[in-house]
């Protein structure tokens, strides 16, 4: 039987080029911002879950646990999960059962990542690390493995590139009201259609950026921390599934199946219907995966979400009930992988408190986010609702 | 609260130099083994936990849930852990956290390590990735800063390089009855002592190797699955710490505290004592390391080690109740990192249950595994008992 934990703080850093910063300076920011927003001392943190991808890889950085240890001198347990790009969300999912079997704890759970130090070259590399070895082989990057998606979905229902352009253009214009963006500024459906070419029919302008930045969640059961803190949320449910990691050895390569999978089982746990969900954060690494998102987590039907994205219906001022990416998404808010699931439960966290500013959305009883990790393998989908 | 759960199954590849074999088919020969060895059928494995070290930095693969996703073609949760040479024994540790949220689930925790196929000097690197960042810069790799343990344990003590050789006497006529290890033959003090210096006082044969290989156990919370099991035994506990990475942080850098508060919390938390202990894994990644577990678990008195470790106490041959490493060791036995903490927690397994063939100990009661990440900056101790 899992209990109920709640969100009771949330710090993100910016995300963007942030030379002046090492990844282990973005984690203690992202860390002690979430502790003081929680009105928590340090002290009454029993665990740490960590969402990290490349820090070995790009930055001689394993063990990151002992690291943070270094800097907050304490024998409490760490761990550092890692799932591609769903590390953060990955590692906010294991905290929910860290604290089915501790109740009464309170954990932290911070993600980051530190990718602008290297070139392009070592960067596609190393974010190929978690596509399948065949596919790394015949020189598939991951903007190639979405780029083979978005020609299957166009062609199989008659879709062209504005409708990839939409999703872009309309988490643009929410990140621009996001301080902490990576991008904060509007962009056009011309634009987008403009830019270079990345792997047809993707675009610079329909994949999301490289980023530096961390992120922070305080997540707990205790009931005194529950009721004293400034702003909570309810976890109503937080789970995670696995597929594939090759596209050719699914069925159809326009559904990610984990998020299927995930998403099932998420709202049949928490007990609530998609109708409730008011405000989403969806995983749009590039633009036609927001578009698989609202199909395959259920809001849409398969095939409907190129039309529907031309509509710009989940735009904040599109007046209707389903708003998504107010963060901005990936796209505009940027992308350091370890962060962004972590940041997407913040988000939802600020907006379900009130406490998203400018980009605020006026119903706000339960949000949803959703973190991937590589093209589909893994998936965490995580209901939030007012406490 | 946390629920008892019991491992049922276990199987270990050959360590060594396992050039025909990649690291995902050591994995998936290391599953495919447990699930048998449990008599569980793939179908009812309920999640999977993973230990791997660096898999992303030597072998190109992250998302290593996922690699293994498209062999078991299944959706359910896998969850990769991270905390360098302590990689298995976390992976472990969390999997009992997790069932203590899902108290009827079947989970099967699997790690292993891919090591034989680089170079010394980027083993040595990809190795120090898990040493504090200040450290890596002034040159120190991992035999560095454990000989600089061991120098100021000989130091403060008046023991020499006979004291740690013993141990990896010990370990090697171990490992000479453990028909999987990587290193299967007796050694002497004077082959110890005549071998190269790695970094003053520690030798080639006071030294873990570099090996391939991977482990796995299955891990059961169900009445009915622990019962027809062919053998099972009950988790006590298994309880972690952290610890400063930088030598330099430490009160006192010949102990290891994350050691020290992980194994007080274990024997706490299971409420038994010290000499009810028979038989322990403890990681012996250098011969100093095996003297320090000792006295930071505390069975020696801090400073005792040193001529205890001379007198072979804890040798299977010395009548003595404590038997120490009977698979070999890490030094015999080998140390693929993300393995060794789930092989340790198997062969306490075969051990309890009379199935430690030619090393089998006489009395076999109850069992302790000790792993350890980087030079102390988390350690993992798990206690297990006959069901």
């Amino acid at each position: 039987m899992k209990h109920t934990a709640s969100v009771i703080g949330y710090h993100t850093t910016r995300y963007g080029e942030l030379w002046n910063k090492s990844l282990y300076e973005l984690l203690a920011e992202a860390y002690s911002g979430a502790i003081a927003d929680a009105h928590t001392e340090h002290g009454s943190v029993d665990a740490i879950f960590l969402g990290n991808m490349l820090g070995g890889v790009l930055d001689g950085s394993l063990l990151l646990e002992a690291h943070l240890a270094e800097g907050i001198r304490s024998h409490i347990p760490m761990y550092r999960v890692e799932a591609a790009c769903a590390s953060g969300g990955l590692a906010f999912q294991m905290a929910t059962e860290y604290l089915s079997a501790h109740p009464h704890h309170t954990v932290v759970v911070v993600g980051g990542e530190k990718m602008t130090d290297v070139s392009g070259g070592e960067i596609s590399r190393a974010l190929a690390t978690a596509a399948a070895p065949k596919e790394q082989r015949v020189g598939l990057t991951f903007p190639g493995v979405y780029a083979l998606i978005a020609q299957s979905y166009l062609h199989a229902y008659g879709y062209d590139e504005r409708h990839l352009a939409s999703i872009s253009v309309k988490n643009h214009a929410h990140g621009a009201l996001n301080e902490r963006a990576h991008f904060q500024r509007a962009i056009t459906i011309d634009e987008v259609l403009e830019s270079q070419y990345v792997a047809y029919p993707l675009k610079v302008l329909d994949s999301s950026p490289i980023s530096d930045g961390a992120s922070a969640v305080v997540l707990t059961g205790n009931a005194t921390r529950i009721r004293t803190a400034q702003a909570a949320v309810s976890v109503l449910s937080s789970e995670t599934a696995t597929d594939t990691i090759s596209l050719a050895q699914r069925e159809r390569i326009d559904t990610l199946q984990a998020t299927v999978c995930a998403a099932e089982k998420a709202f049949q746990t928490a007990g609530i219907s998609r109708k409730e969900i008011d405000v989403m954060e969806v995983h749009d690494c590039f633009s036609i995966a927001e578009i698989l998102a609202l199909e395959d987590l259920g809001f849409w039907k398969k095939g409907e979400g190129g039309a529907r994205a031309l509509q710009m219906e989940t735009a904040r001022d599109a007046g209707n009930n389903l708003i998504v990416n107010t963060s901005g998404g990936l796209k505009a808010a940027g992308h350091p992988v370890g962060g962004t699931g972590i940041k997407q439960i913040g988000e939802i966290y600020l907006q379900l408190t009130g406490r998203a500013g400018k980009r605020q959305v006026a119903r706000h009883a339960k949000g949803l986010a959703h973190n991937v990790g590589g093209s589909g393998g893994v998936a965490v989908v995580t209901l939030l609702g007012i406490s």
